[in-house]
């Protein structure tokens, strides 16, 4: 029976990089994952964000914006085309072709790093004296390895609605949403989160009548109000998705002519049929068949991994991180938790924030933030300032032809701590970078407002704001 | 006689930040600027950066990324299109429409901040008492303003080349080379700065031959050189620009068929003929008309306002800012230098650290940096340790179809301080916002490796750089 120091269950992007950083660390290391590649012939390594997640639905944002460009923007520039045919099935061999040079480098970056990578379901089996037993199942070709220390990284699987079963043909999740080859004519999207809201704009900027169904009463609840009313106005007003807020879906049915969602409205029954419909609901921890019940893994009533502020489970030497544990289900929490997991089992003491995590949506514009948002900082009786600027008025956004979009500053209204930075606008992913820095750094609003800026960039914008929180826009 | 507390001469990034200030801190403020529009029948503020550099030509270079892509990228995202038409006189109007709405916007910045905005030519006539006069000379209509202090921001003009004149027809200077209504077959360039890069970019991507003729014998001698190497790599071998280092011009003649440069290279006599030629070889710092001689105002032997830290002037109360002093010729450090100043006159003490004033370069990919170069570690015997990383295997670059490029992180050996950031990739004029900001504060390049990056963002890349230079990249 191998035996390891380090055994990682799941090599996801809080998985892989937990097993390399530990083997970096010098631990006998391996990782255990049962992914498949989209043909389901090989092994897959990277998860959900590498293979049905991130990855792939940024090579289709691309892939559709340049189709939404050429067709919407390109005349302004002087420049007159002729779409003479979207082939969709090129866009998503395109994107294939992004997932297997990005998975099959992670098997490259675990040879390198002499990470043994082994192909199959991982559960946990019991102890053979300080010693984790783990089986490997690959569809019944069974091996067990021993390991002093196990991280279980299984990341998260979505939300089932209990209406309707998932078919990936008509009845989408993230991954059916990833794989269409033909743009629907009408697409259902149920859930306004992340990835129903991403998956809806690429189908929008690719010619589909695109509906949103969202059960919560607010658009975008975890995000700044301000910008998510703003982002709201663009992406209906501007760009015509249809977006129902405070939906009670009361059916989901399958026939000849479509998927048909039947829900109420402001108490009025409402159907809609389409052609293809994503369910987009939230995700859920993946913990099934890691055996948590017989060896006594505590799951809490949400279903997630019970662990401490460092990932410690409720058994001994067993770890968890990423999206199985509390926390947001972000792919670079994920990989911060598997780096901070692997050094503290080199006796290391890291120290993750999540208050200076950045969340990002990749809608267009794009939507990003970290920090506090005005709700949280009144609730909690803060006393905070304000300051916001546009990109409107943008040279760099002007020139893009991006000049949407706002970002807001909040710092604490006596020191000037930076508390959050909200943003919407062009490349908001890249932009929260600085931002992040600088709340890592503690720094006052007068600190980005005294830092040269180059120009001209999207990111004066930032400095605007900041410099608008501390009474002095030069551009307000 | 108008009397002010600050009169501003030049309405350019240094001067009409300087005046906006100015007004903020409770000085009453004019700003004399002679610009105008392109059409010559209208004041325009904003100077060469707003009119005739910085904006237009990203304008120009956004049309141009927009008609390469549609002609090179766009199948394999399965997006076929026939560019029917390219309509280079409709660019430039785009391009004109942005440059309006900004140079506009200074005028409303200026009323609302209660500016004086005063048109015409300004030059110190001498002092009455304490206060200057100043003269305006808006062709031939002239009045005489007098303020307690002066701050001249007249920027810089183009160099000229001593055996050709610039007509703007054949023989273009960065105003004429934004303003070409249609694309020309064969492209020279004298000068591979900033503005020879960009424009010949510009026009290559838009289907010129274009060919760079430099007198250094390195490729952008300012930049890293391994960054600098792998530019010129990307720009010769994989998109077609021909550069020749080490040029030494001996003639340039117009006729009928065409400029024509000869060139000495290698002791070897060429001779070139194209459509136009675009003649970008530096800056020079604009004092003419100031009346500097008559007033006593020391100009150094490179023809630059001497100044001291503080951007004082020999003469009492006249300061100097931005590219009409010493320091690097960028709109960002005019701005800064700006503010610094009239801060300094409202008995502030403000700080300005050229070492954190980031350089762009708005080629295709981007190049920028922040802080020192290899070469000047070694040549300052620093004690410097390197991480860098790709764009190769980043997803979001991969995404973009932008995965070219790599960032270098410069650390020093000991104290693991950044010294210096160098990129060459997608958004690198954005990226570098991060590395400023760490530089400010002074961080590490595992300060930089500790702090968490949001996924997929093309920052992972700098995230990587700093944990390569401090030995635990990941993904390396």
């Amino acid at each position: 029976m191998s035996q390891y120091d380090v055994v990682v269950i799941g090599a996801g992007p809080g998985g892989y990089i937990a097993a390399i950083r530990a083997a970096q660390l010098g631990f006998k290391t391996a990782c255990i994952d049962a992914g498949k590649n989209k043909a389901g012939d090989a092994p897959a390594l990277g998860g959900t964000c590498l293979n049905v997640g991130c990855i792939p639905s940024k090579a289709l944002l691309q892939s559709s914006e340049n189709f939404h460009a050429a067709s919407h923007d390109f005349a302004e520039h002087g420049i007159e085309v002729d779409v003479k045919n979207f082939d969709a099935a090129k866009m998503i061999a395109r994107k294939d072709e992004i997932v297997t040079k990005l998975t099959g480098g992670i098997g490259f970056l675990f040879k390198k790093n002499k990470v043994d990578s082994l192909h199959g379901k991982g559960s946990l089996k019991g102890q053979n004296g300080d010693a984790w037993q783990i089986e490997v199942d690959n569809n019944g070709d069974k091996q067990t390895v021993e390991a002093k220390q196990v991280i279980i990284a299984t990341g998260s699987v979505p939300r089932p609605l209990p209406l309707i079963s998932i078919d990936n043909i008509n009845v989408l999740d993230n991954e059916g949403a990833l794989n269409l080859e033909a743009v629907p004519q009408k697409l259902g999207v149920i859930g306004s989160g992340v990835i129903g809201l991403e998956m809806g704009s690429v189908w929008k900027r690719l010619g589909a009548d695109v509906t949103i169904l969202e059960a919560a009463p607010a658009f975008m609840a975890a995000a700044d109000q301000q910008i998510a009313r703003e982002a709201l106005k663009i992406f209906t007003k501007e760009q015509g998705l249809k977006i129902e807020l405070g939906v009670e879906i009361s059916a989901v049915s399958q026939d000849k002519n479509g998927v048909t969602v039947n829900y109420k409205l402001k108490d009025a029954e409402h159907s809609a049929t389409f052609d293809k419909l994503i369910v987009a609901i939230g995700r859920i921890p993946n913990t099934q068949g890691l055996n948590a019940a017989e060896v006594g893994l505590e799951i809490d009533e949400r279903g997630y991994i019970k662990v401490d502020a460092d990932c410690r489970t409720n058994l001994p030497n067993v770890w968890a991180i990423g999206d199985v544990v509390r926390g947001p289900m972000l792919a670079h929490k994920a990989s911060d938790e598997g780096v901070a997991v692997a050094e503290r089992i080199a006796g290391q003491k890291p120290h993750l924030d999540f208050n200076t995590i950045p969340w990002v949506i990749y809608t267009h514009p794009e939507i990003a933030w970290v920090g506090k948002t005005e709700e949280q900082l009144k609730a909690d009786g803060v006393n905070y300032k304000k300051g916001q600027s546009g990109f409107g008025a943008n040279g760099r956004a002007l020139g893009l032809g991006m000049a949407q979009g706002t970002v807001k500053v909040l710092a604490d209204a006596e020191t000037d701590r930076i508390l959050g930075v909200h943003m919407i606008g062009p490349m908001a992913s890249e932009l929260i970078a600085e931002a992040v820095m600088a709340m890592e750094f503690k720094a006052s609003s007068e600190d980005i407002g005294r830092i040269v800026h180059a120009h001209p960039t999207l990111s004066e914008v930032l400095h605007e704001a900041a410099l608008a929180a501390d009474k002095r826009a030069l551009h307000g």
